[in-house]
């Protein structure tokens, strides 16, 4: 028998290419026999986990012979009282890749189509794709999302809008008028997905909170994730926040355990860590200035960011240099970053805010991988 | 604004029914102020947890903010040496509820079929329907499944087949010989997913191991679980065995992370705890004894299972009696079972092998419960 499952499969499906996670740390050590790695590519949490976190991890470990409690019932009880908003409006998921997941299974399939920017988070091309429907890509304005060219995009068939604020792995955001006049233009039968995966580092006066706008728009969701700022990334978990209606919709086409025991519990705790956030914050923006410095003094283009992570041109000499090939050399001498290829960006890679430590090694490594190229 | 967001959901998607899970203890206790729970709904491992893996998950709690492994190369090898397999062969999920989900997800869509059983395992309709595709539910002979009907039921647009072996929640199991047949009858581009969750507990000569299965027929899946046997429904792991062309096809659509660190390392940790497995099997077989023989004492119906847990016909002196009613008596006796209505069995419930003396209250209170109705 030789039947050719790939043709049997789903069209969406075929044509598929899986999401390329950032290196892992043993990987390269085990490759290249080096030591003291320094992984900057997966916009991970430098500070290690919160201790309360881990703690109710532990505790909850016996309970693993279990099914999870399918509710959520602690956590989104525990989210609810947070963000003000009912419990019935949150949706639970196994990281928010999860919860993209379930909105595009929702809303999605063949002869239906989303809209998103070019550079945009790659998890929405892939989303839409597996379920058949058509991508229509807008392009950028000045690395950022350009709303008014996505709400003229919007066609017919077209059920989910993807928005990232801010956006990986540009680190570009939106303000709140444009945010507004947006979700304004926008028809009511087109879900906007506002993913707020990086929320938590933002502190600009006018970014936009998602929530505010879902009394006023029915039609938005908004994601968020513990796997950045909270440091849970290794457990998933995700949520989403929409009217009643849609969040019913999502629970529809969720899995009733999707979400583990151990992973609702540490998020229960780390949501009472305030120190824990607050110093992921501050940390967070020290980097930022530190990479941002570096890239300056180095003469390196760069793109701002509000995330945990900036993207950059791979250059020398203001001549433009292969990103493989700089890619290659940082990972030669330890240091870990994530091509940014797959986003449209080939002359870019992106790094992602470390300890000072680690965010200076790699400043330092960088100058000496161009100048040996 | 007030749109319909139901009227633009997937078609599939509005006419789904989410999964009940079993009712958790805390809520019980809750809702009734009753102590001393016994749960026998959900047929989870009542050994509780291996201390392998609650060791194991302890320890790989302060990873927690670092992404999983996305390969899981590390459960894949310890699978792959175990079950004689490559590791290409193997697909992880996130319980094997979300392993069924991507064979639906990567063959169904609208326009497509797929068959199963009456009395099958409730995920299969949630995920064929979750996909827009056509159920095609076969009658049931003798509780279990007819595979000559079953293949005879295949049509055109048919891309998949699942078979539970044994079935939850019936416990029915197919024979080598009739497996052999079935296999040998179905077009070889139609999937066919065995799906082994209880594979551990069987042990009867002429059940067939479905990885026998695989080198003769490419178009066959066999899915498996920790989620019983081994305790760790909580943490999420399943996993599917296939061809290498069928398991590069579940990971485009898998989430790169769809299994968290922690649930990776107890997996990892309890395929070492040999007598963990030992027990659990020796209580299973000791809890159907024990159950079978009580049933038989107090003159109630009852189907026999190779699985965890037994199902029951709710009848007194030979008469029907409402299962609902029955549910509910025990719920208030302390004992939850898990009602089977939405498997086309009104007049059933199922209850999960516990240990002994979980077992012995059941068998005390239910003629309590009968004789008061």
């Amino acid at each position: 028998m030789s039947c050719d499952f790939i043709a049997l499969a789903n069209a969406g499906v075929q044509a598929l290419q899986p999401y390329q996670p950032g290196k892992p740390i043993e990987e390269l050590e085990r490759e290249l026999g080096l030591k003291n790695v320094v992984k900057l590519a997966s916009n991970e949490n430098p500070l290690g986990a919160s201790e309360m976190a881990v703690e109710a991890c532990r505790q909850a470990a016996e309970g693993m012979y279990l099914y999870p409690d399918s509710s959520g019932f602690e956590l989104k009880n525990k989210l609810s009282d947070r963000l003000k908003v009912s419990p019935k409006q949150i949706t639970l998921g196994n990281g928010s890749n999860d919860v993209l997941d379930l909105i595009a299974r929702a809303f999605l399939q063949p002869g239906r189509s989303a809209v998103f920017s070019q550079h945009a988070f790659v998890v929405y091309p892939i989303a839409v794709q597996a379920c058949g429907a058509r991508a229509i890509v807008t392009p950028a304005k000045d690395w950022g999302h350009d709303l008014d060219v996505m709400a003229a995009a919007i066609e017919d068939d077209t059920r989910v809008v993807f928005i990232a604020n801010p956006n990986n792995p540009t680190g570009t955001w939106i303000k709140k008028a444009e945010l507004e006049a947006f979700l304004a233009k926008v028809p009511e039968n087109v879900v906007v997905v506002l993913d707020e995966a990086y929320v938590e580092y933002v502190d600009e006066p006018e970014y936009p909170n998602g929530l505010d706008y879902l009394a006023g728009y029915p039609n938005v969701i908004v994601t968020r994730t513990f796997s950045k700022a909270y440091g849970l990334a290794g457990l998933r978990v995700g949520y989403a926040i929409s009217s009643p209606e849609i969040c019913d919709l999502l629970n529809r086409v969720r899995a009733p355990f999707n979400v583990s025991t151990q992973a609702l519990a540490a998020a229960v705790a780390v949501l009472d860590d305030a120190d824990y956030l607050q110093k992921s914050r501050e940390v967070n923006a020290a980097g930022l200035k530190q990479l941002g410095e570096g890239f300056d003094q180095l003469g390196i283009e760069w793109i701002p960011s509000v995330g945990n992570f900036i993207s950059f041109r791979t250059s020398k000499n203001g001549e433009p240099v292969d990103a493989g090939k700089v890619y290659q050399g940082l990972l030669h001498k330890g240091v870990i970053v994530r091509p940014v290829g797959v986003y449209d960006m080939p002359n870019f890679l992106r790094v992602s805010v470390g300890l000072e430590s680690e965010n200076a090694r790699f400043l330092e490594v960088l100058p000496q991988v161009l100048e040996a190229l």
